[in-house]
């Protein structure tokens, strides 16, 4: 390392030392040691946030970049039911990068360990042509949810938002200055997610499968049909009943078109029985024998549904 | 994802879900799940490799570079004595990457899984404009191996080549065709590193403290010294004796200085009591009360070290 690169892995100890006291051995050794809470499982995931390819610089402030970046890892970990145990980021630096934005990225890293319970245990600073955090987040659990376990019958659970951070990004896209509240407030939704960590692990025991919309509704529907090997059902009036007003404001088809494709809002969609539905979750379906996502009508037209990422920067 | 990205995730999922066995949930997920050894600690690490910074494309072939940067993050785990459970990968790659490359790259890191014991249980894809691979590698130990704990009075020994790889780096930044066989055997180590976790493990117990080489052996002694809070005195002799014969035929003086200040050998540096040392270390010092690291010539002189990155590509 260079003289630069120690003086930014100190300033990162700073700002993330604090976190670690649940920790055997945290940053500054050749790895971090924790105790994984006897007779649960580890549960491991990766994710990435790279510039130019998932943000622009001037979209976000680091602090934001580095919470938003990290509360999307945790996001994983929210769909298995996981509760934190730790996170380590894998940092790659211009080398113009200030040392404030290196402080800021950590504050904002900082800022979610303590909302979340997830302390930074570690991490990895590399010099680069782009800034990007790879960031692996690790949990537990006595038993996980997964994308398998969905049955015909099954209700199809929505907890969280769609469409609005998708709205978000396209303003950003467009450099528009948000004049008004509604995009402020769809700005803020791209900008500031939060993984649903405490509602993951309410819908273990409840939920027959589960994951989280990061690449869009529709997207994630189909991977969970896939992989329970069973038919989705998307009822559009259910869906639109719970869509935010500011997306609503948008108009009905464009607001219907963000919640089914736009992704980025780290919701969860997931499968249960009726009795066994959670009060935060909302019923948008249903899961049947065949394959597939299919769009219901309120005039009982099922339309089939295929993955469509233009709403997405990364598409 | 775009459907190149469906592919190529796919081809990843081919090569590398076959290391999965032990595994509960391995690669298709939100995350990967499994069980740490009971009354055994989690030990994580991570370690990335992006191009231009640690690497050039022409350098390595892709099997290489996914062998390499995974065996370089293992290091980690083996200067702890750790045990691997297994790796995610966030995998960087520019748009125009062909679908062998990464096939390639996948394979480079099935063989590392399979000879390390170590199953990529999952990972993660993005667009970028240079490939990176950042890994994180976790293990399980009921105790570990830090920084912290050489005694003044200890020996330091060494496990492993240094010198080396950073000799081999210096004929590819040169861009010299290797004619000689000396040339050869440097630039093999350099891309073929293999990280010394059979050995770190018997360290265990015998070690009272250790690191990886990584930065060179200087810069890692001074680490250790630092959080030993002693002095590390290397013996020239010592090490001069050590050093492979393709190293010493450039000659003592630039050997040394490789051996000094070349890093990416991932050899072990540690520190223990004289009657503990096993077979396969060196003893090349020892620690004594004081602070940094010393180079003590045959005649007896003294000289401090300082940490010096002329030879990395990073410097």
């Amino acid at each position: 390392m260079s003289s630069k690169e120690h003086r930014l892995v100190a300033l990162l100890t700073q700002e993330l030392g604090r976190a670690t006291d649940a920790v055997t051995l945290g940053i500054g050794d050749d790895a971090a040691v924790l105790q994984v809470p006897r007779g649960e499982r580890l549960v491991v995931s990766v994710d990435a946030a790279v510039e130019g390819t998932h943000f622009r610089l001037p979209w976000l402030s680091p602090l934001q970049l580095g919470a938003r970046s990290f509360e999307a890892a945790l996001s994983d970990l929210a769909a298995m039911g996981a509760r934190p145990l730790g996170a380590v980021c894998g940092l790659v630096l211009p080398s113009a990068v200030s040392a404030r934005f290196v402080q800021q990225l950590a504050r904002g890293q900082a800022a979610v360990a303590a909302r979340q319970g997830c302390p930074v245990l570690g991490g990895n600073l590399a010099r680069g042509p782009e800034v990007s955090l790879t960031t692996t987040v690790f949990g537990s659990a006595r038993r996980v949810l997964t994308r398998q376990g969905a049955r015909p019958g099954d209700e199809l659970w929505l907890v969280g938002q769609v469409g609005l951070a998708a709205l978000g990004l396209r303003l950003l896209q467009a450099e528009r200055r948000p004049t008004s509240r509604a995009a402020r407030v769809a700005i803020d939704a791209w900008r500031r997610p939060a993984a649903l960590l405490g509602e993951g692990r309410a819908l273990l025991g409840r939920a027959s499968a589960s994951i989280d919309v990061s690449d869009g509704l529709v997207s994630d529907a189909l991977q969970l049909a896939r992989a329970s090997e069973l038919r989705l059902e998307l009822e559009a009036a259910r869906l639109l009943e719970g869509l935010s007003p500011t997306l609503m404001s948008q108009g009905v088809q464009p607001a219907l078109d963000l919640a089914l494709h736009g992704g980025e809002d780290y919701a969860l969609l997931a499968t249960g029985p009726a009795q066994r539905r959670p009060a935060f979750a909302r019923r948008i379906g249903r899961a049947v024998q065949g394959s597939g996502v299919v769009l219901v009508s309120p005039d009982g037209r099922r339309a089939p549904l295929r993955s469509r990422q233009y709403l997405h920067f990364t598409g």
